[in-house]
């Protein structure tokens, strides 16, 4: 891909930053609960932070880990993604800001 | 959002490329059959262009479309760009090229 589209470009992101993440406990096919918090906390602070409930990333951490093994795979993590962008697509639909 | 990061950028990209592609016709909020062929000829033409079944892009549109409506709405795009990013990872993890 010498000159990768905006959709392939997106794709590599995904795979970069999920393994840049994964990656801080030597096992960088998964996210533990603290990778997890870095990233939210590192990538998306601007959604982070504006939550007023302290339980709220415990919460979606629950939620996504979806066969329930504390640990967030890929697929897991292209969910959390796949479901932030779907509220911001909807804001955008709605005239609302996003992020 | 001054400087978003990349996992921010990649949300606005997703919503952006969908966006783009969906208004074509008109109707911004689902991909038609044929915006959906543009899209895949366009952003995805590495991948498009290595299948040796003509018939990939009808399965895939049949396989994307869930409530088979004949067009693919935002979630539907996002089970999309999922799937080939966790066909990117897998391939990544066995050291193969993807794309």
């Amino acid at each position: 891909m010498s000159h990768p589209t905006e959709t392939e470009k997106c794709i590599e992101s995904l795979i970069a930053v999920f393994q840049k993440y994964a990656g801080k406990d030597g096992n960088n096919s998964t996210l533990s609960k603290a990778e997890f918090l870095i990233f939210m906390n590192t990538e998306l602070a601007a959604f982070t932070k504006n939550q007023k409930d302290p339980g709220v990333l415990d919460r979606m951490m629950k939620k996504l880990d979806f066969n329930n093994d504390g640990k967030l795979d890929f697929q897991e993590f292209l969910n959390l993604i796949g479901g932030l962008a779907q509220a911001c697509h909807n804001s955008f639909l709605s005239s609302q800001k996003c992020m």
